[in-house]
C-alpha cells in the first residue's frame, strides 16, 4: 500500500547560516517514489550531494531570515521480508568491507561497554534471533515518554534511564547490536503510526541468510514496535543521529515549526 | 628522503578470538612503497579489506593462543606540500559530499561544544591560518604526557586536562577544526623522530587552495609538532580513534608487546 | 540597605510525593531578618530539618494535587566585606576539619581534571589574587545564556561551551578553586538586579585573613558580576547544586509557575 | 572473633606535597581497638582532623621523598546485627537532617537516572527487603574483576559494564538506594577474606526497625559478597569513593607499594 508523506517545516537564522538537510525519502530500488516534491522558500544558495552509503541526498542551503522547506511524496515500499529468525550472524572475516564502520563506537553507540551484558542477557542465541532477542528486551523494559530525553542523550544514558523516543531506541539497540559483533547502523525514516506523528528512527543491523550465496545483507528492527519493515521509508542511514539528522544547522538558527504525516492511500 | 618501518606486535587470546587489525603503510598515490612483507603467525582465518574512506587496508584475523605480527617496508612520500597559510575554508555547499561526515560529531571527538570557544579564540582569522593557530594553541597549551589518558579519553577530557598523547592532541585539532566547520578527520600513521616510538596520529583538514579549479584537498596537521607533513606515512584515516585502532578485538585478548621503529635511511 | 523578598511557586503532583524545598533566607548572623513568612497551600505532611553546615533550613512536603509555596521576607545583610586581595590561601594542615569535604569532587564539580589548566593560567598568584583571577577569567571567557544549559550541565560542559546561567558560572569557580586546593562551595541566594529575576547562585571559597589569628573563613564570589556580597542574601551552601536545590522531587510532579523579586526598600 | 590489621604503603613526592590519608580503623563505639600504633616516616607537618559524619579521623602530611605509612590494630567488632529483612523504609519527613545529603547525587553516583529501572525492576519490594534485592540482583549481574575499572569508573558505567571491583559494587549499590529514596553512603573498610587483599569497600543504607522508637540506623550491606557486617572495620564513610580515599594527593606522588592483611585472631 503506498504512503502519502507531508512534511513541513521552518526555522529563522538571523544571520546567512549554513544548514544541512535531509528529510527527503531515498530513492533505492527498494522504495518507488511515484510522486515528489521538494519546495524550499529559497533556492539561492544550494546544493545536493550524496548522503551516507549512497542512500538519499542531503541538501545544503544557506539561509537567511524565515525558511520553510516543504515535501510531498507518494512512496511505494517494496522490501524483501525475511524472518529474521532464519537469518545468521555472518563470519567477521567474510564481511564487506564499507560494513565494518558499523561495529565501531559513534557518538551516541558505544557498543564496547555492553559487551558483558550482552553475554549475560543474550548469549545463548545468535544471529537473527538475537537481534529480535534485543529488540524484545528493549521493548519490554523501556518506556516511550517524548521529552524525557534530549540531542545529548547517549544509548548509555538510555540504557539506564530505561526510556525515550525512537532516536533512543534506534541508539540502544544499535548498540546492542555492535556489541554482539554485528554491523549495525541507524536508519532516519517516514512511518505511519508514529505517534505523536514526526520522523521516525529504526536501527538497522547486517545478518546473512544462509541459503543465498554471498548472503549479506541489511535487515531493519524498530525497538518501539511502532513501524513494520514493509512501511517503512528510508530517508538515510548513520551510524547514529548525528550523521542523519533531518537539520544540522553551522549557526545559530530559531527551529520554529515543523508537522510530518504519514498516511496509506 | 626514505622512510623503513619495522613493527612488531604480539597478543594472545585464550579462545579462538576474531581482531580487526591496521597497520601497514597505505598505498596510495602520494606514499611509494618499494619493499614491504607483512608477516601474520597464522594466516589460516584472514581476510583483508578496504579501510575507511579506501585509505589503507584492515586485516581480520582469527586468533588463537600467541599471535605474533611483523611488518616491514621502506616508503617513499611524495606528499605536495601546502603551506596552510595559502589555503581557505571551502564554502560548505561546495563540499565533495564524501568530506560531509567529518563534519558530524563522532565517539572522540564532538565539535559541536566547542563552537563558542573557537570564535571566541579563533573568529579573528579562518581557513589555513585558522587551523594554525588552533594547532598552535593546543601546542601552546598542552603537555605530551604519556600515561596520562586512556583508551576511553575524549577531546573534552583532554581540552580540560591540557595533556595527553598524539592520539588526544589528534583528538582535540579534528574537535576545533569542526567546531570551526571544516571537515576534519584523525590520521593513524608512521613518523620519524616520534619520542617514545611508537605508531602516530596527527589531524587533516579540508581546505581549499583558491589558485587550483576545483581545489579542495586534505592538508595534514601534527599538534603535537613530532612530525613534518612531508615524513608522515599514513596507516588509515576516520572520524577518530575508534576508526583506525591499530587492533580491535572482538573478544578478550592480552596484550603481550609491540616496537614501532621508522628511521630515514 | 534592607532587600525584600517575594519569592511564589506552585507545581503539580498526581499522586502523594514527597518533595524537599529551599528557599528560605538563612538565619545566620551575617543576615537579619526583620520580616518573614513561608506559606505553604498543605501543612498537613511537614518537616523542617537542618540544612548543610547548618545555614538555613529545609523543608520536606507530601504533595498532592496543586501545591504552592508563598515566602516573604525583610533582609539586613551585615556581612564583613573584606577585600579579596588581601587574603591568602590556607595552609591545608590548617583546614577546619568541615571544610576539607570541599576539595573533593563531587557531582557537577570535578576540580581533579583542571589542574594542569589552573596550574598554567593562573599559576603566577595564588590566595585571594588567584581567585579574583580565575573569577575575571570566566567573566571575560562566558556568556551568560538563559536556556543553553540544563540540570545534567557540569563545570567541564560549562567550561567548554563558555556560556550558561548563574548556576553554571558557581560550578565553574568552585571547580578551579578546588583544582588550586582551596575549599569551594556552592551558595543558593537571593540577589537585586538579577536578571531575569530568579533565584541566583555563587560560589564561596575558604580563604585566610593573616591578620587575624585563627583567621579562616568563607568569602563570597559571584562570577556573573550580577551580585555584590553585601547584597548576597544566603539560602543554603553545598558542595554544588545537587545539594541546594530550591525543589527536590521524589517522585512525578510537573512545574506550574515561579516568581522570585528582590528588591532594595 | 578480634580482627588484626596490618597496613603498609609507600609513595614518593618529587616536591613538598599535601596529602591526605584515611586508613585507620574508626574509634567509634561499635568498634573497640586494644592495640593500634600509626607510624608515619615524617611527622614535621602532620595534622589529624575530624573525618565525614565525625566517622574516624584524616591525617594531614606534607610529604617530600619517599613518605612511608604503617600501620597496626586488633580490632574488635560489636556490631548490632539485623537482619534487614525485618526493616522498612523511613518516611522521608522524618529522616534525621544530616541522613537528607545521602539521598543526593554524588560525583560517582547519581540516583536521579535510575528511577525507572529501580521502579520497574524492584518496585514490588520495599525497604530492607529491597535493598536486599538490589544486592542480590548486583551480585547476580556482575564479574569481580580487578583491573577493570579505573578512578574515573562512575556508578553508571559499572551499571552498563556488568563488572569492577569492590568499590564499584558499593557505588552501584548506594546509586541504586539513592535512586528508591533510601539515604546511602559509601564505606571504606577493612574485612578477612578480602581477595586479592587490599581496603575494601560496602555500602551503608538508612532504614528503621519499626519496633523501636525512634528506630533509624545504617545497615552495612556488601554486594561483593566477601564481607559480612559483624567482620566490617570501617575505615570512615562519605557519599562516595571521593569523600573517604586512603590517600587524596593534592600534587604529584609517585605511589610505590601497599600491603594489606585482615587476619582473624
Amino acid at each position: 500500500m503506498p504512503l502519502q508523506i507531508a512534511t513541513d517545516f521552518a526555522f529563522r537564522a538571523e544571520e546567512p547560516t549554513d544548514v544541512l538537510l535531509q528529510f527527503e525519502a531515498a530513492m533505492i530500488p527498494e522504495q518507488r517514489l511515484s510522486e515528489f516534491r521538494t519546495e524550499l522558500s529559497s533556492w539561492d544558495s544550494f546544493a545536493r550531494i550524496d548522503a551516507q552509503d549512497d542512500i538519499g541526498d542531503r541538501l545544503w542551503v544557506r539561509a537567511e531570515g524565515r525558511f520553510e522547506a516543504s515535501y510531498r511524496a507518494v512512496v511505494e515500499v517494496d522490501r524483501l521480508l525475511t524472518k529474521l529468525e532464519t537469518l545468521e550472524k555472518m563470519d567477521p572475516l567474510k564481511l564487506p568491507g564499507e560494513t565494518v564502520q558499523y561495529l565501531f563506537d559513534s557518538r551516541y553507540c558505544r557498543g564496547d561497554k555492553f559487551q558483558s551484558f550482552v553475554d549475560a542477557e543474550f548469549g545463548d542465541v545468535s544471529g537473527g534471533r538475537q537481534m529480535l532477542a534485543m529488540r524484545d528486551w528493549i521493548a519490554d523494559n523501556f518506556t516511550y515518554a517524548p521529552g524525557s530525553s534530549s540531542a545529548t542523550t547517549t544509548a548509555l544514558d538510555s540504557f539506564v534511564e530505561r526510556r525515550g523516543i525512537c532516536r533512543d531506541y534506534a541508539h540502544v539497540m544499535v548498540t546492542l547490536a555492535r556489541a554482539a559483533g554485528v554491523p549495525a547502523r541507524f536508519v532516519s525514516c517516514y512511518a505511519p503510526d508514529v505517534t505523536p506523528p514526526d520522523f521516525h528512527a529504526v536501527a538497522e543491523v547486517f545478518l546473512q541468510d544462509s541459503t543465498t550465496p554471498g548472503g549479506g545483507a541489511w535487515y531493519l528492527l524498530d525497538a518501539t514496535g511502532m513501524a513494520e519493515a514493509g512501511e517503512i521509508v528510508k530517508i538515510g542511514v548513520g551510524r547514529d543521529a548525528a550523521d542523519v539528522s533531518f537539520m544540522t544547522s553551522f549557526g545559530m538558527t530559531e527551529f520554529l515549526e515543523k508537522t510530518v504525516t504519514v498516511t496509506r492511500v
